[in-house]
């Protein structure tokens, strides 16, 4: 399992005194990168060789706050994986309490070429998600 | 109907050219502020009262990207209006294209005191989403 | 004169309850692409034509505190206007005071060609800039 | 010397392809934390016993650019302390070009009490600061 780590920064915080809640879409974002990076690929590589994976879809759920200096813990996994497409859902949770979950998220992404349109997920790219960890 | 006018600035776009999926989720607070003061109210003052309408579950589809400068609609629309929370839905076009849609969105939030705890909506901020338009 | 105006959304704020620091940077850049619009143009147009103004230094001096809900205005002006650079620099009040000011800043931008090498500023935009207002 | 590291999501640049300016004020923000966190104490204690630093000017120079994937490292130093206020400068480079610099910043911080009014620095803190590293 992945656990991407992060601390939370004065600017991701709003006057509620809480991480503003369209930041944990980015905090999902890094942990995917982070993600690809332990299996030994980078997303960058795929934009290179001409894919690219938009996100088509986003949620979150918030359970609990998360605060200025948190040390968090995001986990990405990959619940579904098609021809064209890619699923990926996240728990984010405090490094000093890793069992609660401060919020839950999912986020599509759409396997296009250059152009725009679906493309197949590349081979290689299969195989380095399906991989364990 | 309430329609939020904002333009793409280009720190809200990445570099695949387009608007970056989190930043939809400020768009939609834009809008939420916009809805509160054509109908005469602010969220800051419910906050005044006491009342804080934190974000529980956040949703965006993306259909079609935005692009730097364009000038985006935003109309938002309370969908389920509850005791204690309220549900608000978000339509995302371009001014030049009012009737494609960019991208669709719904955001859930409670309504807590200052203590956090669930709190029933105040009768003054019902009647206010309640009247037309 | 040139005056942008933008509403403080909640996402600009931070935990002590004020705009964050860095987000006025993103202030100016809305209020350059108004200053652009009001004479005609757009930042937009001249990156079709192959020019672009990349950042080169950036500064803003913090008087006061904007906070959530205000509405901004800001004031860019042409400070400087060279062969292939140009400075801007900013105002920023609330429109209820706009002659208390909450911040200053400036933002020194280079001219260059999509190759990333200095070019000098096209006549018509110089034309542009130097028009009144 | 306290060297922050941070990976550039996609969130964090801009349709030019590179990081957005008014991000790196985020990653300065990020190396202070680094900063205080490595002498063994935080700006959350700090804020806790009733100071504030309030960024009061900031500035950046931007030399070259960071992209996509790139993990920075921002090396912060205290150039200066006074009775009641602070300069942070700062230096961002790639980790796999150190030497090279990408940008190069400086906050300057009041120290403020919970009222706003300016506040000596704590002893406490000042030794944390002029500890080595």
């Amino acid at each position: 399992m992945v656990e991407a780590r992060l601390r939370v920064i004065y600017g991701d915080t709003d006057q509620m005194g809480v991480v503003y809640h369209a930041n944990y879409f980015r905090y999902f974002e890094f942990s995917r990168m982070e993600f690809f990076r332990v299996r030994g690929g980078s997303y960058r590589e795929l934009e290179r060789d001409g894919f690219m994976l938009p996100v088509v879809e986003a949620t979150c759920q918030y359970k609990a706050p998360a605060r200025y200096d948190d040390l968090l813990l995001i986990r990405p996994r990959v619940s579904e994986l098609r021809r064209a497409s890619i699923v990926f859902t996240y728990e984010v949770a405090r490094e000093d309490a890793p069992s609660t979950l401060l919020c839950t998220g999912r986020t599509l992404h759409a396997c296009v070429g250059r152009d725009g349109r679906p493309k197949r997920l590349p081979d290689a790219f299969v195989r380095l998600i399906e991989q364990s960890p």
